[in-house]
């Protein structure tokens, strides 16, 4: 077990800061540490492959062996403010413990921000990854101009996270930001959170191979059918067909838009925010989702269309995040810097 | 002009405060006044007959008249802090002016903040009906043990207001809380405000009328369609139907609720709060419709779940409003209380 993680380090050259954090991504394949300062410089970067989905104990060793080993190497860099560490699943703010998630068998009820406070004998925030790549994207991405901002993660799921005054809102329990369980349809696809018609049944990775071989299913479809029965299918293969012009792929994204025009809609007339950040891996196909998704979102706010480009006064800006996947690494070792417990 | 506002008053016995607010609330029919203490105690109450409909420039001299006499009245009572006015429209914070609304004709692009700030001589908070509601019902109704809430109003239309931190959540520019405008139906019924399937129109007084109307075309409604097509035909008219029993009346009022549960479960996901709030005429029907609703808000939301009556940890509340048609007048107080400006 001691020596099975991998590890690619990047190095930065050291600048001169009076501190830095340790962020930890927490992913289902990988697990990424990096050491930033607190004017957001990465110090160093390091991967390992002990992911989420490794037995639970051998994760919090190596994290735990890794963070040690990053501290000590960075003495150099000042003080450690704290380590934050972005997990993918809902977090109970004041326990620090995970709750049920399908992707975490093993750490439910189980007391995981004291258990890594234990063995780093150093103070440890717990957060959503959503609400941690959220944060990352006001520090140092696309929201770096603003306080308060909305961001939804569209990965294999899809998450959010929501920025306030340069804060992660919490809510009472810490379970605030999770846009991905809006209804889009009330009578929609089941979804495993118990609602139907999530945002996430149409906006994910895995909505988007669903719908794929739903259309490929329905027969109108050949080029579709043919590539959604190859194995390795995914939702990216989808987008470079949206791309190379295959109108029936291209209809899926058009879905992907419009849902989450209806959602970003809904988010603008609650919370009039001057920013909207759309990030994961499926952002990677903004250009065929994204003009179904603005079309959407003015048809359906008129908070938007009060500020949209063409209006005067305050903009209300809807763009893709900046940080691809480090956003996440960023905003955990941002918490830190911030001293927010959870 | 002068001597048309036909006034009832409410004396109340003066306390120790060392200060008071005054508060209006212009509804469509009337304007109401209200001195009220630091502590939340109501001084005294002003009803005229002075309400938005009337051309502008008679309301705005009528409610100007009537704060001055109110605060030279209550002059034993200490320093007036502010006045706070509660107005059904959309405002723009930093001008103090009203956005183009449909019962609004003649405020649109007028500076009706400064123009009553030039007209008293004093500091004045312009806001939003709902939003004063919604702080009204945080000082000192249903959430007076709580910070944070959530306040969905339903009237002739459906308002929001949203309170963080003891204060309302004005967004960018002064829109938040528009959460009668989140889509309910993406293909339901065409909404005032360029949306189609808005919570506004399942919830309001009007889409309760709209939906009795369309249930007694159907012909399987006798007595709905007798009562729909009488003079002063109205939501309370359905409501007591329902109560007596009718079973077309129950399922509009079913329709209701459902309505407004996919809408809490979102706000629940999205805020986790630990209050939201249901106010306005039709919160009446309270009995009506919030089985359905709580129903709904259970099967969407598993952060409602998880923070429910029957999960161990902090709750989430949904709840009837409990001040009335006062909340308004009182919260337009706190605002000049608090020093808000807009």
């Amino acid at each position: 077990m001691k020596e099975k993680g991998k590890r690619k380090k990047e190095k930065v050259k050291s600048p001169d800061a009076s501190g830095f954090a340790i962020g930890v991504d927490l992913g289902g394949t990988n697990l990424r540490i990096a050491a930033v300062d607190e004017g957001g410089k990465l110090l160093e970067k390091i991967t390992t492959d002990t992911g989420i989905a490794r037995p639970r104990d051998e994760v919090i060793a190596e994290m735990c062996r890794a963070i040690q080993a990053l501290a000590k190497k960075r003495k150099a860099d000042g003080k450690l403010a704290g380590v934050g560490v972005g997990v993918p699943g809902i977090i109970d703010l004041k326990s620090g413990m995970l709750r049920g998630s399908p992707n975490l068998a093993g750490w439910h009820d189980y007391p995981v921000r004291e258990e890594i406070e234990r063995r780093l004998g150093t103070r440890v925030m717990l957060e959503n990854d959503a609400n941690a790549a959220a944060l990352g994207e006001k520090w140092l991405g696309a929201g770096r101009e603003v306080d308060d901002l909305c961001m939804i993660t569209l990965g294999t799921g899809v998450g959010g996270g929501i920025v306030l005054g340069g804060r992660i809102w919490h809510g009472m329990t810490g379970m605030a930001g999770e846009l991905g369980h809006i209804t889009v349809e009330p009578e929609g696809p089941p979804c495993g959170c118990g609602n139907r018609g999530c945002l996430e049944q149409f906006a994910s990775a895995k909505a988007i191979e669903r719908m794929s071989r739903e259309t490929a299913a329905g027969g109108n479809a050949p080029a579709l059918a043919r590539v959604a029965a190859k194995r390795g299918f995914s939702s990216e293969t989808v987008c470079q067909m949206a791309e190379a012009g295959d109108s029936a792929a291209q209809e899926i994204f058009g879905r992907v838009g419009r849902a989450l025009g209806i959602v970003l809609a809904g988010l603008v007339n609650t919370f009039n925010l001057p920013m909207y950040v759309i990030g994961g891996g499926v952002a990677d196909a903004w250009e065929m989702f994204s003009p179904a998704m603005l079309e959407e979102v003015r048809r359906r706010s008129f908070v938007y269309v009060a500020t949209c480009s063409g209006a005067s006064g305050p903009k209300t800006v809807i763009t893709r995040a900046r940080l691809g996947s480090d956003a996440g690494l960023f905003g955990a070792a941002r918490l830190a810097l911030q001293g927010l417990r959870g």
